[in-house]
């Protein structure tokens, strides 16, 4: 059943069993890339919600012997929780197996496993551009991957194999696998995708405080669109921001210039300054939207 | 061909020959809601596009005598260009005749409208929530005003027969008529409109320069979305943020005062803060979006 080219893991585990994890178990089993996948979350409904659904062949909340067998562990937890749990995984870690994940922001893991406590451990990190505003393992969907990036970053010393094997394995889900620096993925996703959920986030206040409490009413597609992304989990985004936490506080300096710029055109009455600030935004949106 | 119950014009004059007065006339038209259609644009070019396509049975880059036999003059120019238009209009101004428009930001026509020398002109202003991103008597589209809403800003010494008139012409156009006061219509759009759309175009600057000029190619659904309405017309929204200067920047302020209440939490790293925040964004969009 394996995927043509790709060599099955005999035990794989997973560790979070939400959207992520749960939709990564699922694809994996039904691909049969792994023969035998074992769960873990610390939340012990999720652990029997994903064995109900079958998505794993076993499920504990806590770290236990089985997961030596494992040869690649994948942390599909909050990013804020990655440090914490990769330093419980230790004590019953197999030298052999590999260390990866799926988190929003690279650095601050890439950090922890410089320690010298994992230099013993075999780490890529990983980033799938998907996701979803459900969550749990209720929420696993099949193909989640497919068609999705994948963003694998190795670093100098990582081993060519370890980088290989999990990029093979995202290709397989369908994924289409990039690699890049933690540091410039951190970049990246401040200006493409944290920053626009922090404004989105941001924005809602002012828009439902406002003296018209009927306003809402008379939203349209535009403001639909723009402030989807505020919808997405609270929790997430409170540990991205976070995380990310100089990176995007420069791209909100940024953002503050050019809006500071923009409403004292707008207070001093000058059009042609209004504009041409609007005229090189569109200019910019309309060429990387091609 | 008249819609039931619509006592057809015998003449009508469109002022405004781009997107929304062409698609107007289109569709009065098409529906024989006037036997005759004038066109006016002071852009020959649009002039000589509308009578090609037929949307018009006349069209001039200047008001000439046939404008005295319109029974109803709709006002599609920007809003900016609206005071002076009308000024132009009083010469061969007929006193039976009704006078509206399609602006986006309604106090400050009615401001002018208040002047003595308009005394004699019967007026009253209108909205329609509609558009798109082309412009020009060639963007013209049937049925652009179907099932959306068209706002009515009477004021109370409007004669209830022009505010009647105006009301059923759109409402055989098939748009929703919904009436309230111009200061509110302001207000609220202000807040769901004009403040998203400031935002957006604030916002593309900092997402395009940043440390990694590569980083648009990882945009995802989310930021196309979220900026979606920063490719609008810069001409267009120019003019509506100067249109509706105060009310614009009394909601930036309190957007400015959220971000800054959310970046101080990201700052000190209060989690719990950020979370609350965040949480109360969700909550109220997900609450209008139902």
């Amino acid at each position: 059943m394996a995927k043509a080219g790709f060599r099955p893991f005999h035990t794989l585990a997973v560790v979070g069993l939400g959207l992520i994890g749960g939709s990564f178990a699922l694809d994996v089993k039904r691909l049969g890339l792994a023969k035998r996948i074992l769960g873990y979350d610390q939340n012990p409904d999720h652990c029997s919600k994903a064995l109900e659904l079958g998505l794993v062949a076993a499920a504990s909340p806590e770290f236990d012997d089985p997961l030596r067998t494992a040869e690649l562990v994948l942390l599909a937890v909050p990013v804020r929780s990655l440090p914490e749990v990769a330093a419980q995984l230790l004590p019953l870690w197999n030298p052999e197996a590999i260390l990866t994940d799926t988190g929003s922001v690279k650095s601050p893991l890439l950090q922890v496993m410089r320690n010298p406590e994992f230099s013993g451990v075999r780490f890529v990190g990983g980033h799938p551009i998907a996701g979803g505003e459900r969550f749990g393992p209720e929420a696993a969907q099949s193909e989640l991957f497919r068609g999705k990036r994948f963003i694998l970053t190795p670093e100098a010393h990582t081993k060519a194999a370890v980088a290989s094997r999990v990029r093979s394995l995202w290709a397989a889900l369908g994924a289409e696998v990039l690699e890049m620096e933690a540091e410039a993925h951190d970049q990246i996703f401040a200006a493409v995708s944290h920053l626009p959920h922090l404004l989105a986030y941001a924005s809602i206040d002012a828009i439902v405080r406002s003296d018209r409490p009927e306003a809402l009413a008379h939203s349209g597609a535009g403001l639909k669109d723009f402030s989807r992304i505020a919808s997405s989990s609270p929790e997430m985004w409170a540990d991205i921001f976070l995380d990310n936490q100089t990176l995007l506080l420069d791209r909100v300096r940024v953002f503050q210039e050019t809006l500071d710029t923009l409403t004292t055109a707008i207070t001093s009455g000058d059009r042609d300054r209004i504009l041409q600030l609007l005229q090189n935004a569109k200019d910019s949106r309309d060429r990387w939207m091609g």
